[in-house]
């Protein structure tokens, strides 16, 4: 058993090959009526912003919406292909 | 997601009188050599888009940021000073 530990072990702790970029954005409103769709409209932009500084391939974008009454959270998990891919 | 999650419910039993928007960004890279910078190129470019939505006192931004070798956070939280602030 100790070969496979090893084994399994050293490549537990590689390093992975990927870089991940997570956003998560919660709009947190105090009246049932605030615009709900405000982080629908922030999604785009900031998915803008950030293909300006990262090259990212669009099947590697998880987007994950959950809109409650006075809660709405978006999670933007999002794999960064190659180190290098950041620009300046 | 345990991350974001105890980042959110920390702030969830507060009771609230206005609208708050809360973005957190979290990089992960996979060699120490990454752009650590990422996260402070977006967050100026995020913050630009926001107010495009929202009227926003400079007051109310609290901006926090961990950086570590492989793992950077950044932290934005915002209170939205009224609800009809928000713009289409």
């Amino acid at each position: 058993m100790s070969f496979f530990s090893n084994f399994f072990s050293k490549r537990n702790t590689a390093p992975v090959a990927k870089d991940r970029l997570q956003i998560l954005l919660a709009h947190e409103r105090s009246s049932a009526q605030g615009n709900s769709d405000l982080l629908q409209k922030l999604q785009k932009e900031i998915m803008a912003v950030i293909q300006k500084h990262i090259s990212i391939d669009q099947e590697k974008i998880h987007i994950k919406v959950d809109r409650g009454n006075d809660f709405s959270t978006l999670e933007i998990d999002i794999e960064v292909p190659q180190q290098d891919n950041i620009q300046s």
